[in-house]
């Protein structure tokens, strides 16, 4: 078979994300591995009670095809949140996409052309490597820190390329809580990074999946809220904040990009499904979104904070990490001479999951004194047991 | 914008496409324009009991991620309603995807880098045209008749290429009732192109979206049936035969197969949309799904039979077509001089539609003297009187 294959599954290769694949699996360890959210703060009682209504009201809509751009109900819905939020969309310029993955996929099959220059964070959310990694461009990544990507850092490269006569088609960020970092982009560099995509002439893709989720004080400023000329394409998902098993998420632009993705996306899946568009458009409607927003502070806080106290218990201070003021995630660093797979390999002996760094970086190599933490997904007491045992193996080690 | 944007673009642009959607909009017409099953036989009652009780046993779940593959259990029931199709998977070797247009784009993903050759049927579904060109390859139409393909110029041509060194990586073929053809794919030239794929070393994409539509009759086997060697690449779909909403359809070949499927999937959505995996499965194994597919052939059997007569009523000697057995369409081919746009023109200032040909072509002009005329949309008395509409049109011009 090997012969007849697409060159770009060997770019599509991720060997950390299969064995996180396999962790995530498994039900006999305490797993800071995935970073999904619990089914535990789920409003399980209140979208029984909601499903059961849309069925009624809609009939055999809920069973249909839906539009490729999406229900135009649940768009109108997403406009609302988002003038909320300090932007002012029209319904028409919002496109429904089956997950925030689907969006990424999107976003590679309308900009990129095999060699195409793009950046990312360093490290960035695997997802997106790997869809990015479908079209074939020259990744570039920009390292991180505590308040977001090194803007000086990426302003010597964009000047570098320009000098060379070349560019890059985007930019991918994730500014509020980082998959993996937690870091959060400080306004100073939301307004510097829409400067350099001016002057250099790029798109910012401004991935908000964690946004919502700040246990602490106010959300900032969305980049979009800065940007006059469409540069930045704004995405936001359900999954992390509400439920992600409907695989509903939306891309923000202008209206004539969202007919571009829209033609793209007939070729991907015709549509969204139905059933999760309606479902979250009542569930929107009747405020259940907005208190879930709000329940996922108490319930995700403790989690953090739980993290964060056994981190400065049981970790050497030659470990380095910050503490995040949101998400899912801490992003440690180990001292010199670990490699994070190896401590894998022990914890997963003492029943403890998390992912290699290496896994969010496009050279495995570079990832491998990290670890992500989630704490999305395990009760304090737990979090408090499994940072002691990885504290425990890195320093015999 | 333009100038960022990825080259793929272009070879997605579809005028007809977007007439389509256009249309299907609409609801002041008597339309033959969309490939949609009709609400109206969906069974609602049963699917609303059946998800209030998945929703009741499953909780939390049924809002969760699920799944790269899919739900174990849908995969399941898919081996045993394929095992009564005379086929002996295992679970293992399906894969579940988000409608089949997902199927489609993995298949391209999969298969396809640029200027790669394919060979598909002359019409075949836009979708698949869609979807290939995105990954740029070479199509090679081949021209089908009412028993489906003509082998001998599919047999002609890929000897040609081998002269040349070269081969094909795979056919698209809708054998059952294809869309917008409607031809069936007899028994002999099943097995014949199984040989040819053996002798030219490539896959068979085999679509049975429509293979359950048969009205009359028999099914006949699969390709799948015949190979014995994972070179059919069998891709299935409930959006026909029971309801398109959930997006959710599958794909079955070889374990590695559908390892790497799996793989490229993760990168597109991570998972397909939970809640209409765990309902169908449920209304598989309660039998609803068996119960549907009989009751679709007294429902469509009349539309068929409708159209079918009244072609032969109101339509000139001239024109050219024959009356399939299953699925939704008929393909009528006007009288030379007949531009079928202009008629589509002259259609809708009268409230009826259908779509031209050339959605159907690789280059839309091949298909300026073809409709699909769906019958699965309207009742009989529509159907009769917009093929009545239809053939005076033809006539007066």
């Amino acid at each position: 078979m090997k012969e007849k294959l697409a060159d770009r599954l060997e770019e599509m290769e991720n060997e950390e994300l299969a064995d996180l694949m396999r962790i995530i699996g498994r039900d006999d360890l305490i797993s800071f591995a995935g970073g999904i959210p619990d089914t535990e703060i789920f409003p399980t009682d209140r979208l029984k009670q909601i499903t059961e209504e849309v069925i009624a009201n809609k009939g055999a809509e809920f069973y249909q095809y839906s539009s490729t751009e999406g229900n135009e109900l649940l768009r109108k819905y997403l406009v609302d949140f988002l003038t909320e939020r300090g932007l002012t969309p029209e319904f028409e310029e919002m496109i429904i996409t089956s997950g925030s993955q689907q969006a990424l996929d999107l976003v590679g099959k309308v900009f990129l052309n095999p060699g195409d220059r793009i950046v990312v964070e360093q490290p960035s959310y695997l997802g997106a490597i790997g869809a990015f990694k479908g079209y074939r461009p020259e990744i570039k990544e920009i390292p991180i820190e505590e308040d977001g990507i090194k803007v000086e850092a990426l302003a010597v490269y964009l000047s570098q390329l320009k000098q060379r006569g070349e560019s890059i088609k985007f930019i991918y960020l994730v500014p509020d809580y980082s998959n993996p970092s937690g870091a959060r982009l400080s306004v100073k560099k939301r307004k510097e990074i829409l400067n350099l995509a001016e002057k250099y002439n790029f798109y910012i893709i401004e991935d908000t999946a964690y946004s919502e989720l700040n246990y602490y004080g106010q959300r900032l400023d969305y980049i979009k809220s800065y940007d006059s000329s469409d540069r930045v394409i704004l995405l936001g998902s359900f999954s992390k904040f509400f439920v992600p098993g409907f695989r509903i998420a939306w891309i923000y632009n202008s209206k004539q990009f969202v007919q571009l993705v829209s033609k793209a996306k007939q070729n991907m899946d015709l549509a969204s499904a139905t059933a999760g568009q309606l479902i979250l458009q009542r569930a929107g409607k009747e405020g259940l979104l907005a208190e879930q927003i709000e329940r996922t502070k108490d319930f995700y806080r403790p989690r953090l904070e739980a993290m964060a106290n056994a981190l400065d218990d049981h970790f050497p201070q030659t470990a380095q990490w910050f503490r995040p003021e949101g998400g899912f995630f801490f992003w440690v660093k180990l001292p010199e001479g670990f490699d994070s797979r190896q401590l894998l390999e022990e914890a997963l002996e003492q029943k403890v999951a998390f992912v290699t760094g290496s896994a969010f970086m496009t050279n495995p190599a570079d990832g491998c004194r990290y670890l992500r933490l989630s704490f999305s997904n395990s009760q304090v007491d737990d979090i408090r047991a499994g940072i002691k045992i990885l504290g425990q193996l890195i320093r015999r080690i």
